[in-house]
């Protein structure tokens, strides 16, 4: 959405409810970077009361995206929007859905950390997991960032994080397998890890697809089931 | 979409437009059935082979859900489709998000099918997965059944079921923390198998996401946040 597509509006008050509506798209999205980044502070910095309280203000992600997906479909049936404010549209509704179930992996960290907190804590703390979190963390700013906006060259960067944040996860999980192999014991509250840490590894993959979502917008190209490392190939076709 | 609203269209050419989309929908659904029907067998019956075909076969289903959306996105932009049919068409947009994710679901079970298969199997085999598998698929089939018909009854069922499932899910789940603690030389093979029934589970949820958009369509209300045991009290208000 170039402002020289702007223009081309006949009607500014469409104008005005079309960036009214990005707008709380990127609020929506801030409120869900906040219960993300507060999710994984909880986890690692041991804050069970943190963690509950993510966990109870997952009710206004929810409410943000009814209301959103509401105004979508006013637009959709007022205004009946042609060519790149409909594609924009229908790209939102799906963005709202993706950040809707952000926050839900949000929750399910939280109540992770609520659990783990009334548990012994090992010695390394959970660093290892705080690396994943920062990294989903950034991936999804990334792609909110590219959303605002509308880049689809940062775009195909954050699909391109998102391969190296899955290598991550795996080499995370890998050491939760063996912690559990090492000592038997601590395998219940492992388990729990592994929930939170599966949890970010979803943030990444739900960001990656807001990610998508920015590049079919500009490009017109769905790129969803291209493999990320051929991405910058297809888009130079 | 009840016979006597079908009638109200002007162009019949139109008609046939919407009723070849829910055909499509109901043909991905049908194909996504198969996939996680497969999975479960192979997963069960130690079939490698045909875990591997189900996670080559995951292309056909995100080729439709592709072209599906274009077609909606062609419908949406030629039709300006209003009221329910507008409606319709974003659910669709909707729905085959989730019939994709199923895919994607169905493919991460039939991965961990190919893994077991190359394993020591325990002597119960994994009949305990089965249920679930067997159970996520009715609610599947549940939800395709409640679209095809348009039956926000059904689907309120569906939504319902899918809490059983989450608790047949949480069963399974104990028995796996449990299987571990007690030999902990299980515990890859039995990562492995998490992996899986965490999948079944949700498949349920995104087969619960089908079901209250049907709700949404017939009814008109939202009902993604409202707890399933409260659903059909908001659908009497």
């Amino acid at each position: 959405m170039n402002k020289a597509h702007l223009s081309e509006h006949i009607s500014t008050q469409f104008n005005e409810e079309i960036e009214s509506i990005r707008e709380r798209v990127l609020a929506m999205g801030g409120l869900v970077e906040e219960q993300l980044a507060n999710a994984v502070t909880a986890l690692v910095d041991n804050k069970g009361d943190l963690g509950e309280e993510v966990a109870k203000s997952d009710y206004r992600v929810n409410a943000a995206e009814v209301s959103i997906d509401e105004e979508c479909n006013l637009i959709l049936a007022r205004r009946q929007p042609a060519a790149t404010d409909l594609r924009l549209i229908v790209a939102i509704i799906k963005t709202i859905t993706d950040l809707e179930r952000i926050g839900d992996e949000a929750k399910k960290i939280a109540k992770m950390a609520v659990k783990l907190s009334e548990q012994d804590r090992p010695a390394t703390g959970y660093r290892e997991v705080q690396h994943l979190g920062e990294a989903v963390s950034r991936i999804l700013n990334g792609a909110l960032d590219a959303f605002a906006r509308m880049d689809a060259k940062a775009a195909v960067e954050v699909v391109q994080s998102d391969m190296e944040v899955d290598r991550e996860y795996e080499a995370v999980m890998r050491q939760c397998i063996t912690f559990m192999m090492e000592d038997p014991r601590t395998i219940k509250r492992v388990m729990d890890l592994v929930w939170a840490v599966r949890a970010m590894e979803r943030v990444g993959d739900h960001a990656a697809n807001l990610a998508e979502y920015v590049i079919y917008l500009v490009e017109g190209k769905d790129v969803r089931h291209i493999k990320a490392e051929e991405l910058s190939q297809t888009l130079a076709d």
